[in-house]
C-alpha cells in the first residue's frame, strides 16, 4: 500500500512515524509542495496512494473521485472541516483522526497569545527591533473578564490554565450545558452574545462547521468593547477575516491573535495592523504534540494496512454535523 | 512644597495623582524629557525641589548634593538600585518605595513572555509581518523544567501563575530557605547552578545589588542546554548583556526575553537578533499596577508634606544590602 502525507512538516522532530511506515512495507510521498495543498494539487497527486495522511487541506469529493485506490484518510489532527465525510462515506472510504493529541499545545499557545496581547508585547518587540523605545500600557488578567466559546477539550485545558491567575471573571459559551464548570469560582455559563458585550479577551475554541462559519463578523465584532482583545487558534473563518480587518483598521478592539486563517500560508491585509499578532497555524506545532499526532495517525494507517481494528475513527456525532449543516 | 516627577509617563491613564498633589498644594513638574534621566540631566534639574516622586533613573550622592532642598525621595516601584541609600542616609533625606502594587502586572508578563518563548511567537509574528508563512515548532511549559531564580513577591506569583500548567519540575532558588513552597508537587529547592544547568525555562525575580550584578555572565549562559530560553523582568545587568549577545549570536539558547537593560531607553546589539524578544521595560505597566504605583508613591509624597506617618518607608534591610555591597 502507499501514502500519501500531505501534511507539513512530518517526521522531521522525530522519524518514528516514517519509520513506523517503512517497517510495515507501506510506501510514502512527502507532500513535494512543502506547503498546503489547493483542491487542485492534491487531486492531481492523489490518483495512486491508498491513505493519506492529512493535514488541513481539502479533501473533496473530487479529491476522492481522483483518487480511485483511496481507502483511508487518517487526519494529523482534530478538525474535520477540510474533509467532505459524507463524500466518505458514499465511496466508502475510512476517516480517522487524533482528536486528543493536539489540545494541550493549542491551549498554552492561547493563553501565551492572550498575555502577549493585553500587555502590546508584540508591538513592542517590533518597535524596539526598529529602534523605538515606548512602553506600553497594558491590561492584567486577574482584572479582566475572560469569554471562552467553545468547552471541548481545548476550551477545558484553557479554562485549567487560567485557574492559576484569578480571573475577575470567567464566561463560557458551549452547545453542550457543561455541569461541571458551575463548581469553578468566578465561572459562568453565558450566551455568546453575553460573552461580545462583556469580555475584554474572547477566544475561539469551536470547530469550523456551517454553524460557525463567520460566527463572528462585523456585527459581532462591533458589539465589542473598544479595547477587547480577541484570539483565534480554532480554525480559519470563524472570524470574518475581512470584517475584522476593516473593524480593526478602523480603531475598535485592542488587538488580535490570529494563528488560523481562511487561506493558509496567509498572505492577506491583517499583516498591515501592528495590533494583529500573527501566527502560522502552529497551535499544535510543540514537538510533543506534533509527534503524537503524527504517530497516532501513522499507527492508526498502519493499523488499516495490516488489518487491525482502527482506534482513531471519526464517530457518527461529526457526519451527523456535516450532514445537517449541509 | 515642590515635587519633580522623573519616572513617566505619570498621570496618563489616571490623573488621580496629580489631582492629590494639587489638592495637597504641592506643585509639581513631570520629567519634560519624557524618557529616562541620565545622572547629569536629573542633577541639573534637581535644585529646587524637595521631593523626587522617582522612577528607576540614578539617585547618586552627586545628584543628592546638588538637591539642596531634597528631602523626600518617593519611588514608583520596588527596585532601590537606582537610589544611593546610604549617602540619603548621610543627608537625612528619606526614601520611601511601593514593593507590593508592580507584582501581579511583572508576574503575569513573565508568564507571557515564556509562552511566547518557547513557541517562537514573536519570530513568526515578524515574519508573517514580512510575508513570510513559516510553521515554528516549539515545546510546552507543562513538560518543562522551569527554573526560577529569586522567591519574593514577584518570584512567588510566577509560581502561583504556573499552577495551572502542570509543570514536569520547578526548580526555585533564593537566598533565603522558603519553607512554604516546599509543600508544592513538583517545586524543589536548589542552587543557581543547578538551575543553569537543568532548566528548560529560567527567569529571574531578584533585585540588582552587587551581589547579582551579572549574576548571569558567560559562564553561567554556556552552562544552560541549547534550547533554553531566559526571561530577565527584573532589572537589567543581572544578564551580562555583552554576554548574552555573544552567547546567543553564537547559536546558543533559543530565545531570550529581556524587559530590562542596563541602559534604558535601549539601543544595543540584542535587536539583531529576531529570537530576543525586547519590550521596553513594561513589567509593572497594566494600567490597575502603574495606577497603584504612582497613587502610592504620590500618597506617600503628601503624608511627609502634611507631617503624617510615613507607610511605604524603604526597611533597614535594604540599606544593609548596600552597606555590605560597598
Amino acid at each position: 500500500m502507499k501514502a500519501l502525507i500531505t501534511t507539513v512538516p512530518f517526521g522531521d522532530k522525530d522519524r518514528l512515524p516514517l519509520d513506523l511506515l517503512e517497517k510495515n512495507g507501506v510506501e510514502y510521498l512527502i507532500n513535494p509542495l512543502g506547503r498546503k495543498l489547493v483542491e487542485s494539487e492534491l487531486a492531481e497527486m492523489v490518483s495512486d496512494f491508498d491513505i493519506i495522511i492529512a493535514g488541513t487541506e481539502l479533501i473533496t469529493d473530487y479529491v476522492m473521485e481522483r483518487g480511485k485506490k483511496l481507502k483511508i484518510i487518517s487526519r494529523v489532527g482534530i478538525g474535520l472541516d477540510s474533509v467532505d465525510l459524507l463524500a466518505a462515506e458514499r465511496r466508502g472510504i475510512k476517516v480517522s483522526y487524533t482528536p486528543d493529541a493536539p489540545a494541550p499545545a493549542v491551549a498554552e499557545l492561547t493563553i501565551g497569545l492572550m498575555l502577549s496581547l493585553i500587555r502590546s508585547v508584540q508591538i513592542a518587540n517590533l518597535k524596539i527591533h526598529e529602534g523605538v523605545w515606548h512602553r506600553y500600557f497594558g491590561t492584567r488578567l486577574s482584572e479582566s473578564t475572560i469569554g471562552i466559546i467553545g468547552m471541548g477539550r481545548i476550551g477545558s485545558s484553557v479554562l485549567r490554565h487560567l485557574s492559576g491567575f484569578n480571573c475577575k471573571r470567567i464566561l463560557i459559551n458551549d452547545i453542550e450545558e457543561k455541569i461541571l464548570i458551575h463548581n469553578e469560582v468566578n465561572v459562568s455559563l453565558v450566551s455568546k452574545e453575553e460573552i461580545f458585550k462583556e469580555a475584554d479577551v474572547i477566544s475561539l475554541h469551536v470547530p469550523l462547521t456551517s454553524q460557525t462559519k463567520s460566527m463572528i463578523n462585523k456585527k459581532h465584532l462591533e458589539m465589542m468593547k473598544p479595547n477587547t482583545v480577541i484570539i483565534n487558534t480554532a480554525r480559519g473563518g470563524i472570524i470574518n477575516e475581512a470584517d475584522l480587518y476593516d473593524v480593526m483598521s478602523a480603531g475598535h478592539l485592542s488587538g488580535a491573535a490570529i494563528d488560523v486563517f481562511e487561506e493558509e500560508p496567509y498572505s492577506g491585509r491583517l499583516n498591515e495592523l501592528p495590533n494583529c499578532l500573527l501566527t502560522a497555524h502552529m497551535g499544535s506545532m510543540s514537538i510533543d504534540c506534533r509527534t503524537r499526532m503524527e504517530i497516532e495517525a501513522t499507527e492508526e494507517a498502519i493499523r488499516f494496512v495490516t488489518g487491525e481494528v482502527l482506534l482513531g475513527i471519526v464517530p457518527e456525532s461529526e457526519y451527523a454535523v456535516q450532514r445537517e449543516g449541509l
